[in-house]
């Protein structure tokens, strides 16, 4: 297959983007065999089928590298009550908050949570979207944070659109281990990431180091386990405050620390040096109305790569639309639209460990999004718009 | 028709939403029959040809009422400038600004205004959206203050969707009157009144009350030019600062006053007096990174009626989503999820004239969305997803 009369959004290096205007892409199989400017063509590619995308825009598809699309049940009853004034003891008792998820989704057979799930993958493949990472961490028991992963897993064969997964039994401490989060590392989550281990149901571990959830010693404590499988991991970081937990995701050389909104120029400076991204999340801010910004010019200045990710979940960010993420970034953190779309391809790649993602380029995977723009910074401009025109994944329009 | 099986949010005066429980709506031709509880459906009515919505929930069409979805260009290049770190003169010296709009819609035909317009329009229809606002103001000539609504008209003939016109000559002083708006008002804005109403263009006018634009005087002589041609008005109101928009809105027994964020408790108790309909604009608050709420509370206790609306534009709010805005209505304003519904549906067609839209009862239009929801608080509760199942216009599925 040749794509031709469009512009290239490769983001290789050199010109913003990686523009190339009247490009060209050579697809065989699910590869790129070839992409640049089409007056390069090689003489051998032009037998290719070839398919005239009218001057569109094309972009590496987009990934969505943090997601807790996975979860039963909704919150939006207890959205409603905040919203007409109930007190966080109120909703509490209502049922509400992380709890009344880790209930619904115990109580969820794996059939309805790929059920429920599927409407919100849906939601991203429209929108260009060809890689997600789905994480556990409703369960926080050993059979449901299976089951979790096996529905992530179930994705990947119900839709187009590869799935990496994070074992994050180290989520929250469940109410049966109230005061005891010790106990619950050892009786649950590390025996369960043995369990996920063994079924090859994760792709990397995470975390939650924060006041309301666990420790870096407890954290280090699942890192351990993590290395000792030859597991790569990620942590949900200075979120709230900054407990020193993006030092210690790069100490572990982790794949990324995410959230980061309390994070400071120490950290970004460890994050550079461990190659570790940094996946920010507006949705959450937004959501929580937070004003503390995360560091963005201490990772511009240190050079950590930042990812941008929905955190799809259905308390603090029940957000399913990665082009408004894009908007967000850029609008609430002040990303170019440049960095709004690294964020969601390069940079997205690099977080979850892809190395055949992420870019337009020879030898990469045939993921690409075709868009009815005129030029990328669109992308992240318009607000709740999808100018998608068509995706390609693994080489198929 | 007869839709049978279903969670109604009629609207109507009672429960929270008007709900009612396993209802039914009997719909003939453009009108809607019958709406209520299915047990109390008159015998008369039992033979309809039946629909059963698998007990989704049904709401009024949704009433997007301010909007600015016709013009010419984008400004995704400014976006990304002011990204960049551009001042604002280097913006204004490459051409940003409203200014570039205005230029871009001169320069473009219906034809072209059209087709750049339906997409957008396209988006709001998928989420339900049954009837629109439409403004002119980026022409501020005769010429093509007339093309704009013209093809606000054209929309109408293209879509199923209703629209209504606002005549906004009054919108911001061209570059070719710069420092004599009088003059402007005198020389253009007026004699474009004159021109749209004899062509039955205009349902409505429409003025921008601010130090960028145009003083209450200026607005009034706009005003009473309406009131002496029997249009209703309507006001950008006290945006940016509070310059006695909405107390001179009031005082024309507006439609409605618009934006409100600097916005009091005594304009409150005018608009509440004269029945105007405060419109809130979410989306420029969000993208111009505004911090000044408007007074939700102050017109919870005046009882004056809140709508909620796009604002679609280019510049301040480039933002086709109207569940998008109920969201953000609720997060950034803290409405409630039934004040938000409310918003863009009843108080919608309230701030457009419309009386036989905006709720489900008998003898009002046959515009209805139909969602794959449990509860409305899902509505506004989730982000950047679309759970429309169908829509229904003048009583066509
Ligand atoms: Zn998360
Ligand atoms: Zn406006």
């Amino acid at each position: 297959m040749l794509l031709h009369n469009a512009t290239l959004a490769t983001m290789e290096p050199g010109a913003p983007y990686g523009l190339v205007r009247d490009g060209a892409v050579v697809i065989e199989s699910e590869t790129i065999l070839w992409a640049g400017a089409a007056a390069e063509l090689p003489e051998a590619h032009r037998q290719h089928e070839r398919h005239d995308l009218g001057g569109r825009l094309v972009t590496p598809g987009l990934i969505d590298c943090h997601t807790h699309i996975v979860h039963g049940g909704d919150r939006a009853r207890e959205f409603e009550m905040r919203l007409e004034g109930a007190s966080y003891e109120e909703v509490a008792r209502a049922g509400g908050g992380i709890v009344s998820t880790v209930r619904a989704t115990r109580e969820a057979t794996e059939e309805g949570l790929l059920a429920s799930a599927l409407p919100r993958v849906d939601a991203l493949i429209a929108e260009g979207v060809t890689a997600i990472e789905v994480k556990s961490g409703y369960g926080l028991d050993i059979e449901t944070e299976l089951a979790m992963l096996r529905t992530a897993r179930r994705i990947a064969a119900a839709r187009p659109i590869r799935v990496r997964t994070s074992f994050l039994g180290a989520h929250a401490v469940p109410p049966e281990y109230t005061g005891r989060p010790d106990a619950y590392i050892d009786e649950v989550c590390l025996p369960a990431l043995d369990a996920t281990h063994a079924e090859g149901l994760a792709d990397a571990v995470d975390g939650f180091c924060e006041g309301i959830a666990f420790t870096p010693d407890q954290i280090a404590r699942v890192f351990d386990r993590a290395r000792a499988l030859g597991l790569p991991v990620k942590l949900h970081a200075e979120q709230l405050s900054n407990l020193g937990g993006a030092r210690l995701a790069a100490q572990y050389g982790a794949l990324s620390a995410d959230h980061l909104e309390y994070a400071d120029a120490g950290d970004a400076q460890a994050m550079a040096g461990a190659g570790t991204v940094a996946v920010i999340l507006p949705g959450a801010f937004y959501t929580l109305r937070e004003t503390q910004l995360p560091p963005i010019d201490a990772f511009r200045a240190a050079g950590v790569p930042m990812a941008l990710a929905t955190d799809c979940n259905p308390g603090s960010s029940p957000l399913s639309s990665l082009l408004l993420t894009m908007n967000m970034g850029a609008t609430l953190f002040r990303l170019t639209p440049e960095e709004s779309l690294r964020g969601t391809t390069t940079h997205a790649a690099r977080a979850l460990g892809l190395t055949d993602a992420g870019a337009i380029r020879a030898g990469l995977r045939a993921d690409l999004a075709i868009w009815d723009v005129a030029t990328p910074a669109e992308l992240a401009y318009r607000i709740g718009f999808n100018p998608l025109w068509k995706r390609i994944f693994g080489g198929r329009l």
